[in-house]
């Protein structure tokens, strides 16, 4: 019990301007060829501590206006953490597909949650002939112990025999849109749909708070799905809004290729066709080129990967001199990746905490306080402090 | 009760694309000088019948997704009606200031109440130093007794002094932003703040489904206020949607101008400087001009006046032959107006039923039944259909 005492001093704090802060990257512009390996920044000394463990294989993160979490786990399960600790399983949740990388996967919480008890997740969903990714929303009851009314926002087509690489992260904009991530199924045939508008594989998707297809997306009246809003993506597991309330995404690359990017309107991110890096076996991806007329730059590449899993902007409180930076999950070495921005570039990289395994999600809660997703089977949250 | 059983037979027919349908407006510009006194159109022959009565002075009317309405009096009740007749006033509601042209005005439902249960409404309110117009939401308990989490929306600025012309209608477009249309309290001096980009006196006000200021709006980052649309309003009664998923409007002007509009953002409507018509008291508005560079001309002007209350699209069902046909309510003279568009010009006008009195508000059904809200002291709304 101590231990969720901890958790509710730490949550009570105020979570205002939770999201983000820090200096303007407005215009940021990719280099062509992208920016990769930037100057070792400054390390920082941190520490980390567990503040709830047990979670089995959690995989995405939400804070409520009254400080609040809810934690999903992968098996299907979505929890509420509070004062008084770890709730029971929260009924109400549609039935996953929880073979390989899918099951119950992203959590995120409405802006208008305080009146509307609006919560969105996205799922793999077993559907006739596959798998999918899905977006669903849910009204919490004030009770916290079931979601009702519960909608699909979002189904990806066409089903996948592969429970691989469905994305997927859910961000919501400051005019209310809501950013959708998939990811393209992995295998050699499927990834070629990345680069097809009639498909949902490898795109980024963008609804209306009330799940309508946004006027102004890019494809309306053209060729192309209504709800795509960029296409050429890999398996995108961490998107966020910027300082400048523009969407960032990051993506699992093939070896030496994942890539953080900043996707605009009807823009093409390139897979399969062009990307840094190349296939797990070694062969070379698609084109074999990294750069091609018409298709976009990530902002940034690793070369090794970081296997990135959910990202935020930190907002400089807490003791950590942070302001403006990217804090990015690992799976794969495990622990932080911080990136620092100067004048539209990447101006240095920091690996922190390694050694704590696989980081599904990243919080940074409004007084600076670091939180990450451990996804392991025994996994939970860490709290990231500075050191001493 | 036979009478409400009828309501319900009414209500049970789809109400999907109740919105808007028609040929397309969307390059409808307004002429120069504007229209009005169109050609007298077909008249059409219709009996109007009472569906429900012994509502006092209501004011808005809203259908949700089962069929049932929700029904503003102004007084300072919401009530709903539905198979099992009219309810109770819904607790919950805010304390409005009902002196004059105020109380409960709009009510109006967001796309996505099967999930949310969010109702929206405006009304007048006390606040230091005066009277002003606000919008607010809240959650219709499962039940519908209650509304819960109650919150303004918009409150206007500045407080004024005097209990009248306060707008206001709520819509939603199809992006899920929401419009709230004010009025400008109507004396001489308040008037002229419909020009003051840093009041909310007489403008079109648009927010996100949050509550929030939607990034694109026309004043952000500009001098004036962030949720400003449009401005140079009188008084606005009546707001809808078009065909093309484009905002409209219509208010009260001076003697022999009354305006329908198509806002554009950030455009100048004229009022108080330009005008058709004059005041009331026989002195000219403004300028004395009615067209200037740098303010919009309206779509269409009444002079003489019909007062107008709300509008809305008709989409030709119901045995009408009214498809794209904008239908205005009157308070004065009374009755329905219908304006029949062609090819971007207001093609003809129609006058119907004017001896049915103060019609505050005007709802489409997806059958094409047109219900009118009676604004007396017995009130209550009738039901349009083709005679014979």
């Amino acid at each position: 019990m101590r231990r969720l005492v901890m958790i509710w001093a730490l949550l009570a704090t105020p979570l205002a301007a939770q999201v983000e802060q820090g200096p303007p990257n407005a215009e940021f512009e990719p280099a062509f060829p992208a920016q990769t390996r930037a100057p070792a920044l400054k390390e920082t000394a941190v520490q980390a501590d567990w503040l709830v463990r047990g979670l089995s294989n959690p995989w995405g993160i939400a804070v409520l206006p009254d400080g609040r979490m809810l934690v999903s786990e992968r098996p299907g399960r979505l929890r509420l953490i509070g004062p008084e600790g770890v709730s029971e399983p929260i009924n109400g949740l549609p039935e996953v597909d929880a073979r390989r990388q899918g099951g119950l996967l992203d959590v995120a919480v409405r802006p208008d949650f305080d009146r509307t008890r609006q919560v969105w997740w996205t799922y793999a969903k077993r559907v006739d002939g596959g798998t999918v990714t899905a977006a669903a929303t849910g009204r919490l009851s004030e009770d916290g112990t079931r979601m009702q009314d519960v909608q699909d926002i979002f189904v990806q087509e066409p089903p996948s025999p592969n429970p691989m690489h469905y994305g997927s992260r859910i961000v919501f904009g400051p005019d209310g849109m809501a950013f959708i991530t998939t990811g393209e199924h992995f295998s050699r045939s499927e990834r070629q749909l990345a680069q097809d508008l009639d498909t949902t594989y490898g795109k980024v998707v963008r609804v209306t708070p009330m799940g309508d297809v946004p006027p102004d997306n890019p494809f309306v009246g053209e060729d192309g799905l209504d709800t795509i809003w960029s296409y050429g993506h890999r398996n995108m597991q961490g998107a966020v809004i910027g300082p400048q309330g523009r969407l960032w995404t990051i993506e699992h690359g093939p070896a030496g290729g994942d890539e953080l990017n900043r996707p605009l309107p009807g823009r093409n991110y390139g897979w399969p066709v062009i990307s840094y890096g190349v296939n797990y076996n070694r062969s070379s991806v698609g084109s074999g080129e990294a750069v091609r007329e018409g298709m976009e730059q990530p902002v940034y590449y690793w070369d090794p990967v970081i296997a990135p899993g959910g990202m935020m902007f930190h907002n400089g409180r807490g003791g950590f001199d942070w302001n403006g930076d990217l804090l990015i999950g690992s799976l794969n070495p495990g622990g932080l990746v911080r990136l620092r921005f100067t004048e539209g570039r990447v101006a240095g990289e920091e690996r922190l905490l390694r050694d704590i395994g696989r980081v599904r999600d990243v919080e940074v809660l409004g007084d600076g306080t670091v939180l990450l997703l451990i996804d392991a089977p025994d996994g939970g949250i860490m709290r990231v402090r500075p050191a001493g």
